[in-house]
């Protein structure tokens, strides 16, 4: 019997001295770039690029030295040996795609959002979690030094407690038919969040305003606001619309207050020793309000922060999650975390930004995060 | 009769060459500013400061050339003359105060918020109503030369439909022990909305969302939103917990959109020429799927714009509707629009975000926005 | 007999269906890049890599599909046809290989600065114009979207007569041995200039201040003065051992200035309707005191500057001046005008700084700029 | 006889308890300031402004308390007993003013620069030490927190040895009949850098370039350039013509560098761990090359700065200077040496940028700077 603590009760069959064999399915945005941080790595080798779109999928393949190329999954599997696939198809798609090849034996990357819904995002965790299969989320800016920054800062409390968190991702961006601008870039926020807050990302509910003012069918400026723990609150504000690009996020601590700048290369991050220094433990709001309030405007400091792909990084993780027979950095779970999130915000949203209450996982599920 | 299509219903008795007569009511963080540009107006005469605290107006009154000082408006009106009062005391306290001074006929500009509840602010309406008299709402950023050209650039069209508005108002600020961060930032947005708004700010319901991590018995971080005509939103962010400094608004039209970033002097309003062409008008969803999406990637213009000290439009404003008999263009009916908006997100922030409606103003009232 | 205006006395012998075939020499910093546009551009067929070190030049050939590798361009010229070459070796090697390569009849392509020196330049011209060929210099800067953009306004008269530019390059650079800073970064300004200045570069005079205080022998710290038409001037201002990233250059005019900040993507160019009316034309200095000097404060303009890889519209002008037999728009000439400011603030640098005169290019030679 | 190290030999004769008086001479641009922060000061009555023009004069007394009036210094001194005498008039003035106060035993405060040429300043400075009075530069930039923490930065060791500062302070500024650009901006970053390198300002010569464009007879564009100890250089940057208003100063340090830009009042010091390590010592070219240079890319930091008036500080040193009988932290010979290389900027400048001899100041006379 295994006692692992790592729901992948997984007895590693993969050779340590040889490469990863991996396949990249879908040739359109994201899959390029994944197929080249495959190729670049050193765990890693590149075994075929898969669209429906043989022209598509040739012109990826092409530059990366003749990368094999096929029409479909079934065409994959039944031709050649992979030990893994990384889906960038549309999201509706992930989960046939996903759940074929978990029953094949593949190890998994599932690029954002992890499915359409939660019940099909659950059904592949579950598929992965029997088959002791690694599923992971591509939740990328997890990678980056920013975001990793954050959560070591955050980790060694440097910040103090949270008090909130104000995220902005506004930009003229493509109206698309099947997703609203939440589906589209909140998963980044969410996922950052779950991934720099010590206990993860678990609102009990979400309230979520949007417009869409062009009549497009779908919502293109939208708010989410959640609960964060000790009455802390998180604001996402996602907009389609806006002719100036923000990617700002303010993380408020009792100790020091963090800006995230992902448009300031040089500067990306900077910590600032400012705040209100406010004394809570009284019993009533008359000597609440009579209990001192200061002020701190201490100095600022921006870390400097390693210039790596995150990609990269990521591609490292997946190989690592699979060989040390543990679950990703940014596993299965962490998807359904955002997926449940979504799905909440989008109840909220039909019900004109009512509070809607977000699923919960299965806590025996949760070995880790 | 007088059939004036104005509220104010009054015979001018205003001496056109004479100087106008005001007294200061309060001599704490504004007063200051309000006794500098009314001594500073060609139109009116400074009278006087009145302050419970001697010592505190006679601050104000001394670099001013000695301005007669009182302890009450009692005291101011039994003693001197004036044809109107400016009351820059605690919000709690407007309403008393504004009373006293319509019942002995005075005009009447009172600060932000116009008073600490709906009844309270239409009882003064009523008063000034019934009195021809104007009461006036000290909105001070609907006299800045960027909010002024805003409102002129939405009036010509040349931002097309509002599609959202999005306001971000956050700084360290002071905990207050008897307003919240809505109570004490969300005028300023509210009140630029109604001026800038070719409708005036009309919400149906509002949803407020904030938090008080610090426990000190107030919502220290909020955000409100709302629906403009035409399927738009707009969004108020307003925290006092930020470190940084941030004060821009981004209006969003079907032609054009503005960024105004009030803490960039030297450009402040960005008009760009950039957006989503979208054609409406099909009946069904896979019609409009079907239509063309373009981009529109244009220049930016920043108009010049004056040095203008707004305190000064505003008084010389003050002077003017009651010199015209006519509403003052921030009127006291301006003040209650953004009143209601304000009590109706105090009750969204108690019931949990839940939208509540907002009260709406008599329409005989409303000769004039 | 030919009499065309041009200095290329070519009767084009390229075929107008084919391709032209290129091999870029030199597979370090730069080659890689060249070899990438070459490969994606429509108009050429890109030929060959050749590096001395055969190991580097296959890391450049593999993933563009092969291209053959040869280590020196005898290897090359021996085995392949090609048209022309794109030298990107370091500086001191250029004259060598074009030469040779031009007098194999090749066309080439030079990287910035053109040669080690005003006399080995010269030598690369004549050979080129002997022969007809194309000698063109990669100024790569002069097909950004913002220079073009900048040379446009100047000629249309936008900003008036030129006042004075202002140019700024710093950033934390690598020492180098064999060049100092102005020999790394000016060529960029200066050419920058060359290209927009209605007349090209062409100062009697520079004086260049340096200093070099790390020991390293060579000024890692430099200024640039030197007159312009119309008692205008110009500065750059080049230096490595700055921490922050400034690429700025101002262009005051009589009627406008220009700001262009390279390092703001989504506004680069700002166009400022302000600046100083004087009237010149009085005879005394009294009376010069007396006239009007008054200020325009008006708009801010920033056009919108379309996407484009100012390296694929290098590459193709390259081709073009081929195929019609004319100078480069960046040709051989404009080459030699920065490397004669460059040689001339060599000396003035060695001279502490005292005016050294600019070598003129013989009139005969430049039928165009 | 009196061995005090101090230049001034003073009993001081100042009656500790009272308040010292003074006189603002000159109510132009600057006089109001330094009458607003005398009026403020808790060590200074403010006794007379004197002005040739009264109305000018009454208009800046007015608001101050109906100050006493007069019309010229004699009119004062005959008048009422003063201390010290402020003087804010056109430079050309400032020494006959200077020389009749310091005979009349008065402390004197000159605005920059000290005054005309040289000569005029070396005669002020005498007067003031043979009677042991105080002469002080107005000097305002050197009481302002960013350069007081800038000074403390660099004697700490923070920077390490300074390798260039580089001074940009352009703007669209008012061209003025009687000096050019570097009298009217340089005396600012002159001064700076005599407040804040160790050894003061003391360049052997300097090289000035400049423009006059419009033909106004005087420079309205400026560079100058001199050696800094240890073959670092200064560079200042000034200009008059420029829409963009840039404030900024960049000094590099072995160990760290800061970037002061002064038009970010909420950042205005940046310190980057940043820079170039490089091992001095070696004897030939080739060792030098094949020495290490590495990169530090470390971390930025931004030190909170005490919000303090200048001015307020300024007058407080006055005051100080006077009651402990020393010189003023920015004394006359500060002034003296920010003089000396304007007089040599202003005669390299008519050589067309030759370098100029600075004249050095007499040692005996500096027992302190």
């Amino acid at each position: 019997m295994v006692s692992n603590s790592d729901p992948l009760h997984q007895e590693s069959s993969v050779d340590p001295g040889a490469l990863l064999k991996v396949a990249v399915i879908g040739a359109g945005y994201w899959g390029p770039n994944l197929a080249r941080n495959f190729k670049a790595s050193q765990a890693w080798e590149l075994s075929a690029i898969v669209d429906q779109d043989r022209g598509r999928a040739l012109k990826v393949a092409g530059p990366l030295g003749d990368v094999p190329v096929f029409e479909s999954l079934d065409a994959l599997l039944s031709s050649i040996e992979v030990d893994a696939v990384a889906i960038a198809t549309p999201a509706r798609t992930h989960h046939l795609i996903a759940l074929a090849a978990l029953e094949a034996g593949k190890h998994v990357l599932v690029e954002k959002p992890l499915a359409g819904s939660r019940e099909l995002g659950m059904a592949m965790v579950d598929a992965a979690a029997e088959r002791g299969l690694v599923l992971m989320a591509d939740h990328t800016y997890c990678y980056t030094p920013a975001v990793m920054k954050i959560r070591e800062l955050i980790e060694q409390g440097e910040l103090g407690d949270i008090l909130f968190i104000d995220s902005v991702r506004i930009n003229l961006g493509l109206v698309q038919p099947d997703v609203d601008v939440f589906w589209d870039l909140a998963p980044h926020d969410l996922s950052i969040i779950d991934f720099i807050m010590p206990g993860g990302l678990r609102p009990d509910s979400v309230a979520a305003h949007g417009a869409d003012p062009l009549g497009t069918g779908k919502a293109c400026v939208g708010h989410l606001t959640f609960a964060l723990p000790n009455n802390a609150m998180a604001h996402i504000n996602v907009n389609w619309l806006s002719p100036t690009k923000i990617r700002q996020m303010i993380i408020g601590g009792t100790k020091r207050t963090l800006v995230w700048d992902d448009l300031v290369p040089q500067q990306r991050i900077s910590v600032y020793d400012r705040g209100i220094n406010f004394e809570k433990a009284s019993t009533s709001a008359a000597q609440r309000q009579a209990q001192a309030i200061s002020y701190r405007m201490g100095d600022t400091w921006s870390p400097a922060l390693p210039e790596k792909e995150p990609l990269g990084l990521m591609v490292a993780e997946f190989a690592a999650s699979i060989r040390e027979g543990r679950s990703a950095r940014t596993s299965g779970l962490a998807g359904m975390r955002v997926l449940n999130v979504l799905e909440a915000a989008s109840r909220s949203l039909e019900q004109g930004g009512e509070r809607s209450f977000v699923a919960s996982i299965d806590v025996q599920l949760e070995g880790t995060r």
